[in-house]
C-alpha cells in the first residue's frame, strides 16, 4: 500500500507556510469551519490564514477574533481581498450557486496580487456547465494552480481500490455496478435546508453532487473516462414533507424541482467496461441494501466498497477485496527441489480494509490540504516537479484541478441532455480542453 | 398467503385426463425428460401422454417403451402427429431456434384434430420477434389456448412478492434494482453446449433468456409494463475458453457472437418507477454479490429476492420483506381505554420466506401444469370461467400465454433496437395486439 503511506509533509519545512485568504469561513457554523479549519490547524507549519473575506466586515472581524486567527486581516471588499499581497492561496468555500458571482470578479481582481498561486474551490464551483466553462477559462488565463474539492480522491479506501486495480490484482475489469442513496432528495427533508437547494440550477441536485462525486471517484479508481452514456432522470416526488431537527413530520410540504432519482449506464473507454449506476432519493436507509455500494468485478478478483451514506467523499467506508495473485512463494516439487509456481497455481487473497476511527468528513479534506503542501514544498522530493499542473487525471500524486472538475461537469451535463433528448450519447470528447484557450 | 395455497387439483377429477402429445421428449436426456415428465407423473389423474413425435420413429418408440408410456403412439410424421385425434394438448419442448419450423406446420396440420385445445411451448418459442409474431398470429387464428413456459410466474417466491405488493404491504414502489449473473456467457463455457447456442439468432442469448424471464417476473410482480427503456448490449468476450465436464480448461477457444453483458434501465408505466437491471456474463460466482438479486424499495417497506443462480425461473430463492403495516391490535390509550392506532403507529414487520427443500427446476414446471389442470377442470370452482383466455396479464390465476410471451419478445427486441440506434425508446405500445388480427 505504497500510495496510502503517510505524507512526509509534517516533518518538513523550514520555509514559510502558505498564506491563505478565506471566503466562506464563519466562526459559528458551516462546512469551512467544520472541515477546512481543522485541516489548516493540523497543518499549521504549512498553512496560515492571513485574510478573511465577508460581505459584512464585522462578521469577518468576529471570525478572526473568535477563531484566534492572529495573522489574518478582515475584508469586506472583494477587490481589496483579491489583490491583497499577503495571500498565496485563496479558498472559496461557499455553496455552488454562489461561486460563479464570486469567482469571476475575484479572478480579475487577483491579477494585482502577484504572490497568488493557488485557488481552492468547493465542488461544484458553478450552477451549470456554461458557468463552469467560464470559470475554468478565466482561471486558466489567470495562470493559477487550481484545486477542486473532489476530496473523495483522497479517501484511503478510494486510494486502496485504485492501487489494487493499478497493480493488476483483479485482472481486467469485467463490469461495475454502483448504487447510492441520496437521502435528502426523498419524501422528507429537514426544514433547516434552504429551499433553494431543492430547485434546479442550485448546483446541489443529486446528479451534480452525489453522481458527480461518485463518478469522479469511479473514473479515478479505474483510470478511464466514459465513451458513451445514457441517463434517465426522475422527479417523482415534487413535494417533500418537512421534518424538524428530530426527524418529526411538521405536517407541511415544500416544492422540489430537482430530481429524486437517476438511472445511469455507460461504458468506460478503457476495456469497454459496462458501468451501471443508480442514485436514489427516498428513504435514507433501505433495510436490505447499503446506502453506498461500488461493485467492481474483474477477471481475477472483485472489489466491493460499501458505506452507510450515499456520499462517498465524506463517509467512512469498508473495502473488500478478493482475488487470485501469482504465488511468489516457492513450493516443493516432486523431487524435493523448490518449484516456482505459475499463475494458475496462484493463491487466493482476501482483504477487508477498514479504518475504524477514520473521520472521513475531516480526513478527506485534511488529506487534500496535505497534498497541496506536498506539492508546494515538494516533500516527496520528486525530481523536476513542474511548477503547475493542469489536471491530476489518474495520478496518485497531486490533487484534482478545475480541469478534472470540468470533465465531471460535462458528464453531468451529458446525463441531463441524454435524458432530455432520449439518446445514448458519445461522450469521448469531454476530455478536450476548451477550444477558445 | 392466499395465492400460495396448495392447488385443489390433486383431489379432483372423475373426468378424463388431458391427453398430451409430446414433441421433444427423449428417454435418455433433455429438459422435457427432466422436468415435464415428472410433472405429468405427479399429475397422473390429470394428464396422460398419448402421442410422442420424433423425426426418427424408432426414437419415439424407444422413448415410449423406456418411459413405459403405455397409452402413447409413436409418430415420425408431423402431419399425422398434429392431426391425431387422441390428443387434447400438444407440448413442444425443443430449443427456441427449432420451434418456428415445427410450430408453423403443426398449427396448420392440427386443424384436422378437433379435440386439440391446448398448446404448451417453451420460452422463447422463436428465434426472433418476426417469427414470434407469426407464431402468435397462427395460434390465434387456430383458436388454441396457448401456454408459454414462463414458469417463473409460478415460483412461490414470485407469487409471494406479488402478493405483498398487491396487498399494499410496501406502499407505493419507489425504485427497483435487478442484477443477474448469466454464467454461460462469460469467459468459459462447457464443451457440452452446442456452438449454436452462442450465435446470435439462436434465441438463447442472455437478453432473450435471462433478461426475458426476469423482466416477465418483474412486470408480473409489480403489475406494470414499461413506458420507456434504454439498453446497452456488450460482446466483450468474443472468444470463450472451452472447459470439460469437470470445469477444467481444454486449452482451446470457441467463438461467441451473442452478448455477455446487458445494461438496461427504464421506467414502469404504473407510478413511473425507475428500474435498473444488469445482466452479466463472466465468472459464475462473484465473491461479494449474489448471482440473482431483485431489490424493490417501497414507500413503506422493502422486498429483496435473492438466488444463487441468475435464472430465477429455475432456481430456489429467498425472499426478505420488511415493512410497516397498519397496526390492527388496539393499544391502551391515556385513560386506559383501547385505542385503534393510525397508520403512523403501524408496527414493523419482517419476513424471511424460504422453502428449504423446494426444487425450483421441477417445482415451477409442475406448478405450471397444475395451473393448466386447475383451469381445465375448474378445480377452484370459479363461476363463469371463460373457455379460453388470451393472456394472463397480472392475474394470480391462470398461466402465461403466447400474448404474455409476445410482450416480452417485443421488449427484448426494443432493447436490441435501443442499443443499435442509441436511443431511449417509448415502449408503451408493446401491449397492443397485432393489428393484422
Amino acid at each position: 500500500m505504497y500510495h496510502n503511506k503517510r505524507s512526509a509533509v509534517s516533518t518538513v519545512p523550514n520555509e514559510d507556510p502558505i498564506r491563505v485568504g478565506f471566503i466562506g469561513l464563519n466562526f459559528s457554523r458551516g462546512w469551512a469551519l467544520k472541515t477546512h479549519r481543522p485541516a489548516i490547524l493540523q497543518l499549521s507549519s504549512q498553512f496560515v490564514i492571513t485574510a478573511v473575506y465577508d460581505e459584512n466586515e464585522q462578521m469577518a472581524t468576529n471570525t478572526i477574533q473568535q477563531l484566534k486567527l492572529v495573522h489574518a486581516t478582515p475584508f469586506s471588499s472583494l477587490e481589496l481581498f483579491s489583490s491583497f499581497q499577503h495571500v498565496d492561496m485563496i479558498v472559496v468555500s461557499v455553496q455552488a450557486s454562489k461561486q460563479y458571482e464570486l469567482l469571476m470578479p475575484l479572478l480579475e481582481f487577483s491579477r494585482r496580487n502577484s504572490n497568488l498561486k493557488y485557488l481552492l474551490i468547493e465542488w461544484a464551483f458553478a450552477s451549470n456547465l456554461q458557468q463552469a466553462e467560464k470559470v475554468y477559462q478565466a482561471s486558466a488565463i489567470r495562470g493559477l494552480q487550481t484545486v477542486v474539492a473532489l476530496q473523495g480522491r483522497k479517501s484511503p479506501y478510494i486510494q486502496r481500490a485504485k492501487e489494487l486495480i493499478h497493480e493488476n490484482h483483479i485482472g481486467g475489469i469485467n463490469s461495475i455496478e454502483i448504487s447510492c442513496n441520496a437521502c435528502w432528495y426523498g419524501y422528507e427533508r429537514p426544514r433547516k435546508f434552504a429551499d433553494g437547494m431543492f430547485e434546479m440550477g442550485s448546483g446541489l441536485d443529486l446528479v451534480t453532487t452525489t453522481f458527480g462525486h461518485t463518478m469522479d471517484l469511479l473514473q479515478y479508481i479505474t483510470g478511464s473516462y466514459f465513451s458513451k452514456i445514457n441517463g434517465l432522470v426522475f422527479n417523482n416526488i415534487p413535494e417533500q414533507m418537512l421534518v424538524d431537527d428530530s426527524g418529526r413530520s411538521m405536517g407541511r410540504t415544500s416544492a422540489k424541482t430537482v430530481p429524486d432519482h437517476l438511472l445511469f449506464h455507460g461504458c468506460l473507454q478503457r476495456g469497454n467496461v459496462p458501468v451501471s449506476c443508480t442514485i436514489k432519493g427516498g428513504k435514507p436507509t433501505k433495510k436490505f441494501t447499503k446506502n453506498f455500494i461500488i461493485d467492481i468485478h474483474g477477471t481475477r478478483g472483485d472489489i466491493k466498497i460499501e458505506g452507510d451514506a450515499g456520499f462517498a467523499e465524506m463517509s467512512n467506508l469498508v473495502l473488500y477485496y478478493s482475488g487470485t495473485r501469482v504465488n511468489d512463494i516457492p513450493i516443493a516439487g516432486a523431487n524435493g527441489h523448490p518449484v516456482h509456481p505459475s499463475l494458475d497455481q496462484g493463491k487466493e487473497f482476501m482483504e477487508v480494509y477498514h479504518l475504524r476511527n477514520y473521520d472521513a468528513v475531516h480526513g478527506n479534506i485534511f488529506r487534500l490540504y496535505q497534498s497541496i503542501a506536498d506539492f508546494h514544498f515538494n516533500t516527496k522530493n520528486i525530481p523536476r516537479l513542474p511548477s503547475q499542473f493542469i489536471m491530476q487525471g489518474f495520478e496518485f500524486e497531486g490533487f484534482p484541478t478545475l480541469m478534472d472538475g470540468l470533465i465531471i461537469r460535462r458528464l453531468i451535463d451529458s446525463v441531463y441532455k441524454s435524458n432530455l433528448i432520449g439518446a445514448t450519447l458519445d461522450v469521448s470528447h469531454i476530455l478536450q480542453f476548451p477550444s477558445s484557450i
